[in-house]
């Protein structure tokens, strides 16, 4: 087997691997031998996926070699592991539903035929929350702690990444389920400016907040994807060195209620703070405007209502496999009026430009991206609530891991700028990522069969 | 065959049809029966199908005869035409686009879900331009005049409900997709509220605009539809007399410009308001604040610039079957920066209450539906100058046909209110219909087969 300073190829970011398969250096079906190695090894302990066929797999590993080099597109051979929320043509997809078992359309969502496009080894399905809401949980354990959650809903996608299972990992986000297993599974997580990668072919839960996201292992192949999916600022972004640096510290309107706030993130937010200062960035504290504070209701109440017309057709087809909770919101259980639902749009649609203006001032702002350590148990997926605010502004942000918490379970914390400066966050997130890496200092627990450097 | 008032079934509306089925009193298969032999005379003149299969239809509807009484859904046993561009389980579902030719994905859009829930027949796949876009023109064909356009992007849809070849159609909209052909075939046609109704299934185009379209042949069957759909205001609308009825007159800004005012649409908007006025409506003339001037370019704007993500999966795998356009999309030829695009949303976000405000102080307000008579043609499929303004405000918008122009060609005039007042706006639009159904006066061309007093 080829290797790379005697790396197993599994252990490797999409950006190390693409680059030696792209070159020849290393066959597609070497790196899917070696990641479903990981996964026949890991599987029992993290229970990540929803579907896997390893022939399927190998089959395709090997067609991609097959392709002669200067066809190879940027993702080549890089295993993408697919929330079970997004179609894929050759797999099922269940949406963790008993609505939806054994569902296999033979349709690609937008974004896998893009992945397709770019060479990318669509790798199998991860567990899903049901339908990418909070209700029924996933058998999927977090790999640094198979007693605690890897968070949700993109359970699967953020352990199987975090667990080295996979390079690449899709998940979606409504308020906060793709940024917060980010956190808890130690690996880098960004959620686009909202529509700027097509949501077409995801299940839906709300239309004006669902969000297709992106996870990997290094900050370089969140820029790798971004070029893959085609997303542009205006303007290319600056590689400021890291001293040049100016970061708002913004502990949000969540901070505000001190239950929210867990002392592994306290210890963690006074960490990073002194780590970039230390770096020499410019750190200032904001506080936003207290018309912010109600954002994170509203965007609550759009998810909820707009899930009213979302599940309608489940609701009436299924009714006996349709969970309550989405006929709570077909039948509008909780009372939300249109009036309360075009009060919470008009309140987020004044701020967006206002929050762009706000974010305008500095390169990027720093906040947490959960309330601490992934929790113990499997039934909840923890918090989601230091998330909505920004999902509801539909902008950018990136889940930059590197702390560890009391337990030592991973942390990471949020980087966050205006719409459409999706290129400059990711460049902010590779300085920065450089600092909070230090942090742990090997105070994070250790991942069976990985190298400690590589944490 | 059983006849209601010697009435060929397809002659019925959708609430006629469907209560005469639910009560056994009309077999599904007479109904069936009774449209394939429309669609059969007529298809030649009108080429409204993109995908048609006899066989399924009556298969389907035989199954439905099977339904006892008490189980017969709202929708019965109705004829839907669906337009190629939202996905249906047993037929292919081809965009009109080269690069999708035959496909066929064993999915249902969530809209065929709930018709299918509600007892409805899917009927066949309608005629789209391609991607329900300007592009590519279909050959579907005016069922008043087969040298005239049916209008688009939802040609077909339009055309064979206009056609009395299919009870209710489904069309989309973007800017002016179902509006413009409701008005060009003599039919109703409904753009809801945004995402009143799940979009989940619907080719993409613009995600923040994008809607599924509605097509009946009368307000009632509107009515019918809202109800399948589950769409419901904060409270249930009033049913005014006609007398009672305040309704403002709204050139709109797209009127400012003169090359946008046939005069066929002069005349008809001239003879509207005298109608409204001798049946006792209290009409008031509405000009909009200047600001909303922008809305229509913002909206086409939003259009353009949302393309760029919607068509990236076509342009990277089907580069040579991918036309131009969308190519053009993808690669943003028309340089329309990301801050072009926030200031689009921005203004529109900014007007949207606004708007709300202004429509709240009457029942309804009339507008033109699009700029005159269908034109002469296939090539072009008209103007959708005046629906942007609304598409892009996300609300509410019915045609209600009822006039002739100059070449005794159908015109429709719209009925626009403020957000999820939905059903405020189709029990308007049921008194308003009678009004204008006065109109024509046997000046509207005929229909072969088809009794004049149905027109």
């Amino acid at each position: 087997m080829t290797l790379v300073a005697n790396m197993e190829p599994c252990f490797l970011t999409a950006t190390e691997a693409a680059k030696l398969m792209r070159a020849g250096k290393l066959s597609v079906e070497e790196m899917a031998k070696s990641t479903l190695a990981r996964v026949e090894a890991r599987d029992d302990a993290v229970k990540g996926w929803a579907y896997f066929d390893k022939e399927l797999v190998l089959q395709r590993a090997k067609e991609l070699d097959s392709v002669p080099l200067n066809k190879r597109g940027p993702l080549f051979g890089v295993p993408v592991a697919v929330k079970d929320v997004i179609y894929t043509r050759d797999m099922p997809t269940q949406h963790n539903s008993p609505i939806y078992e054994g569902h296999a359309p033979e349709i690609d969502a937008a974004c896998i035929m893009t992945l397709r496009a770019a060479g990318a080894l669509i790798f199998g399905k991860a567990q899903t929350t049901e339908f990418a809401a909070t209700t029924r949980s996933t058998p999927a354990r977090n790999p640094y702690d198979s007693n605690r959650t890897p968070g949700g809903s993109s359970s699967g996608s953020g352990a199987v990444v975090g667990d080295f299972q996979s390079a690449i990992g899709l998940g979606t986000q409504t308020i906060g389920s793709t940024i917060r297993p980010g956190s808890f599974n130690n690996i880098f997580a960004m959620k686009p400016t909202w529509n700027a990668i097509s949501r077409e072919g995801l299940k839906m839960l709300a239309a004006s907040l669902d969000t297709l996201g992106l996870y990997g292992r290094s900050a370089d192949d969140l820029d790798l994807l971004c070029d893959v999916f085609h997303i542009q600022d205006d303007e290319p972004p600056v590689n400021k060195p890291i001293h040049e640096l100016t970061i708002a510290v913004c502990k949000s309107p969540i901070w505000k209620d001190a239950s929210n706030v867990t002392s592994s993130l306290a210890q963690v937010w006074t960490q990073a703070i002194g780590l970039l200062e230390q770096a020499g960035v410019k750190v200032v504290e904001l506080e936003l405007p207290t018309e912010f504070d109600g954002v994170f209701d509203a965007s609550r109440n759009i998810m909820w209502t707009e899930a009213r017309s979302a599940f309608l057709n489940d609701y009436l087809n299924s009714p006996d496999k349709c969970h309550d909770d989405f006929k709570s919101h077909v039948e509008n259980r909780r009372n939300l009026s249109r009036k309360d639902q075009l009060a919470a749009y008009d309140l987020i649609g004044r701020l967006k430009p206002i929050f762009d203006d706000i974010a305008s001032e500095y390169d990027a702002i720093l906040t947490p991206s959960t309330t601490g350590e992934a929790p113990a148990g499997l039934e909840s997926t923890g918090s989601a609530i230091f998330c909505g605010t920004w999902t509801g502004l539909q902008v950018p942000v990136i889940n930059v891991p590197g702390f560890a918490g009391e337990n030592g379970m991973p942390i990471g914390l949020s980087l966050v700028t205006g719409r459409y400066k999706d290129r400059k966050l990711v460049a902010v997130a590779k300085q920065v990522a450089k600092v909070f890496h230090q942090a742990h200092g090997g105070k994070i627990k250790s991942l069976p069969g990985v190298p400690s450097a590589l944490l």
